[in-house]
């Protein structure tokens, strides 16, 4: 079991009517791909083709920012407001959907970006599928 | 001159037909609110009442994180996303309003509270004015 | 394998002498217990007895932002600065420590300081050990 | 007043010995480190030689986030630790001299790494002289 899980079974009051594997699943993903897009960032500037790449650093660098945040923001429950969960969980989509989007477009020729647009489209799936069940 | 403003006067590229103005407000507010949210938090800690301030807190550590990552995307011009900016624009207002609302439930009680419910709704003010002005 | 072990065999350029097991190590360490540590802080904060864990809150929120700051940093190799990365190491194993030694002194009352208590001492071992291994 | 500077008068407890000036100050600098370093790092990848700026890009964001997690760290007072918050100074002294340095080479070229140049200094600066002041 993650520290992931075991904290959110450790968690001493309710969780609300939230669907508990979707949100552990969540949390999962925003933490991997903030961990992979900033790695990402940083390979692409270790590029020799750098110059061709400062739009997929630009997303890698917004996209850590927010799934980082989101991670956090997923990992509190007291005083839990759906409002701001939901805008936070369409953010991270949204930024998840253009950091995969772009470097799907180098995966071909830079193996990080693979990897990198796989940890994306995980983290975007799991934020929509988390969003769907908060009805 | 503020830094922020020296900074946005520096960027080499064109910033596209954003409201220069409007963008700095809206980066300056970011990071003054996620300073006041942070610090608000601990003082909520301090408080000898801290189990009535419970709420207050969650809704900082979020504020707080939520206005970090914006001020940082908000810095980022190369490679923009007007999808994104949007999403994380209508995550951090929604997240201000969240926190200033709660925040001014104590602002008779507690300075820190009125302090931080102030720059919550100037930094709400400033990200809605700026998504408005984005079109 | 790891998204971060992934990423860390994907970078196009040599890593320098580091020792790729510690690093991978201590990266995962950062992540794990920066969620946990936030996880914890809201935890404490649902707690009846919330006013004898402020210490504990506090603690766990620098670590989280400490570890999450780590996390990152070690996940760049391109412009590898050894006396950055190792004041930064130097910092996350005293919050980790710090951490790890108030989570502890609640971890038989409360689960979810017995489980972040953990992850502070698997995440101080390996900044320690990452430091040793930089001579 | 700055709102760090009302926030800090509006602590309800005792901040300990510390000194209050050297406090905000430093408060104050790494926030504004922080943005002009996530600004800086965006600008360099804009700049046409961008592939000569590699190592300063990746020296903004180290620094851009350790000035952001001892901005937050330094707005906690509640279960103060003087080892945590020195060792957190220490690295943020680094990165900022770090940052500073390399920014430095290349402020006569781009004016964004001037400005960024001299927040790290003035970063720099006000860590070690709250450093000096924790005796």
């Amino acid at each position: 079991m993650t520290v992931a899980a075991q904290m959110l079974d450790a968690y001493p009051k309710d969780l609300g009517g939230v669907d508990k594997d979707k949100l552990r699943t969540c949390i999962e993903a925003c933490f991997e791909c903030a961990q992979a897009c900033s790695a990402c960032a940083d390979a692409c500037l270790s590029e020799d083709m750098v110059a061709d790449l400062t739009t997929c650093i630009r997303t890698n660098l917004d996209c850590a920012d927010v799934c980082d945040t989101t991670g956090r923001v997923l990992s509190r429950h007291t005083g839990y407001d759906a409002n701001l969960t939901r805008a936070v969980l369409e953010a991270c989509a949204a930024a998840c959907r253009a950091c995969g989007d772009e470097c799907e477009q180098h995966a071909g020729m830079h193996e990080h970006c693979r990897v990198c647009a796989e940890a994306c489209r995980r983290c975007e799936t799991a934020c929509r599928e988390l969003l769907g069940s908060l009805g």
